[in-house]
């Protein structure tokens, strides 16, 4: 199969617009159902790279030791995001107001996290500000809150952070730990209409190449090119990524119930599956704050954060984000490994299920399937 | 009458913990009830002022053009500051928060509004920074919400605004507008557990001249010292303060009922007074949002914002603020005139009883007492 698996990026070390459509794919599954709608961001993504050309894209192994990394991204509800579209310049207003206060230029924009939209806003970011884009994120995965990312085991502060609307706001924070920064930040995205564009995490070159995640970009351009290569043979793309990325298939079944509210800027929800084929009579629950947390069968836990659990279209093999999840759709829901460093007890204190108030320990997902 | 008014600040150019009882009482008065309680903010500056010497006093005539004139003060709810006391760096923390974003060094503080806490904080800021302090504030009384300064209606804008808690948290904004700025900075201060210091508004010399009621601490300090004298005097303060101000003493009675809640920041609520004296068998009812907006006898308004709706202690009389204000106290309440730039069609505008909700148009209570 490796073969197939050809992407420009890898090979010039640019991204254009042609590469879009397999990275927004293969992000919108590394989201686990959060990050916002990847189509959105890769439309303006789209729009912005044909008017200013390829992004170049650095791996970290090339950074400079005193390059200044500032991961970007968009916060706030994905239900919302749907409904008021970015206007892209909110990007450049959050880095240059992060520049400002930091004294020195950035010099790299990086992602916050792989999920979805927030694949797409770092590469509009780069495109507008003629940066070069690290091919790196802050978590392999999304995560619905700010402190959330791997620098904050490294003890790398999120502010100085900048946060901007498409109105022309700006809000810069500094704060005493990476909670206060999601406390106020949050506040502020709910003031600004529930989404706002962030600039924060700045690090060394050397810090990046220790506290982020390489490789993402790449990995989700690979992933969205196995979904849409699946898909062109009528092949099973659940199986598929399993093979590229480990993990198992934990459910297939069609949505019989969503029950979904905003609250304090989060888009939360628990969605009922009834199984079809082999899962035939059995319920999974699926629990969800902008990202799913939590898969149960029978009342089972059979994934938790910080494993990924994802969801595909069962038709299309195309991702399926919460905020899309509806009666009737059949899906397949996967469950894959996280980064091995989220896994550690300081990784799990600031993720695992206990943080997101679920009363039981984080076992990896292939442990509870070989238990099976 | 005059001849007792000697205050050290007026002939020495400086204010020294020996003033700050009248300033603060003067102050109190000046905040209709709001502004957050002034013995708190002045036992923190006399201990402050006696560490670190009296603060240099300068009056807006004698400003430099150029230069960089910054008011402060607390944002937040009065029934929170009484619980959450100040610890005194916080002004510091916004004051140089906001002279990085500046560029440039701010070389004078000055009141944002005069009323209660809000008249020592800048006094805590130039003793802790060293600056001098201007004798001028933004409105000349107090106002709940920050965009309700006379500078506003000069065009100039809240932000670049800075805000700090006794945490270490700082936030910076630069917002479209001085709503905005509102707005987020209410957030901010809600999360930073209902008080923040605030330094907002930077200006130059030139239009602090213009923007800002000259001579505030000294008006607090002599209305504080008439408070003083009558009290030592057993003479109504009261009339005294009206021979002072102009204006008019609305009502005297006791206070049979206060309905309060703690909103989104504010404190709001509605006190019911029941007339004594020559007011016996009337009812007084008196509508604040963290100051006194407006005073309804028998269902006529008597007075309204931008006017000034004081309350005095009938047996000492000591300002009462909204948050210390409960059943069974005996009080007098006064009207007395606003600045006659709130009395513009911009300043109702900004300011008026419409603003805040309420179906009358302003008029003068000087006015309304005549045609009683």
């Amino acid at each position: 199969m490796t073969d197939m698996l050809t992407n420009d990026m890898r090979t010039t070390g640019q991204i254009c617009a042609a590469d879009l459509p397999d990275i927004a794919r293969g992000a919108a599954l590394l989201g686990t159902g959060g990050g916002g709608d990847p189509y959105l961001g890769r439309l303006l993504a789209e729009r912005v790279l044909r008017e200013r050309g390829p992004v170049d894209v650095v791996h970290p192994e090339q950074l400079p030791n005193d390059a200044v990394v500032v991961p970007v991204g968009v916060m706030g509800a994905p239900t919302v995001i749907v409904e008021k579209p970015l206007a892209g310049h909110e990007f450049r207003g959050a880095l240059e107001s992060l520049g400002a206060v930091l004294g020195r230029p950035v010099t790299h924009v990086a992602c916050l996290e792989a999920g979805g939209l927030n694949s797409m806003t770092p590469i509009i970011t780069a495109a507008e500000t003629g940066l070069p884009l690290l091919d790196a994120d802050g978590m392999g995965r999304a995560f619905p809150e700010l402190q959330m990312v791997l620098p904050t085991l490294d003890g790398i502060s999120a502010s100085p952070m900048a946060m901007s609307d498409e109105k022309g706001n700006t809000v810069v924070l500094r704060t005493v730990d990476n909670g206060w920064s999601e406390r106020l930040a949050r506040s502020a995205t709910v003031d600004m209409g529930c989404s706002a564009a962030i600039a924060l995490y700045p690090m060394t070159g050397a810090q990046a190449r220790t506290a982020l995640v390489p490789g993402t970009l790449t990995l989700a351009g690979r992933l969205g090119e196995i979904l849409r290569v699946a898909r062109a043979e009528h092949a099973d793309a659940a199986e598929r990524i399993v093979e590229q990325m480990g993990g198992t298939v934990l459910f297939r079944g069609k949505v019989v119930d969503v029950e979904r509210r905003t609250e304090r800027g989060f888009a939360r929800g628990l969605a009922t599956l009834a199984g079809t084929g082999a899962h035939a009579g059995t319920e999974m629950m699926l629990a969800f704050q902008n990202e799913h947390l939590v898969a149960q069968v029978a009342g089972q836990v059979v994934a938790s954060v910080p494993d990924l659990i994802c969801v595909l279209d069962a038709d299309t093999g195309e991702p399926v984000t919460t905020e899309a999840m509806r009666y009737g759709f059949r899906i397949a829901v996967l469950g894959l490994p996280c980064h091995p460093r989220w896994r550690s007890e300081a990784g799990l204190a600031l993720a695992g299920p206990r943080y997101f108030g679920y009363d039981h320990d984080f076992v990896p997902v292939e442990t509870l399937a070989a238990a099976r």
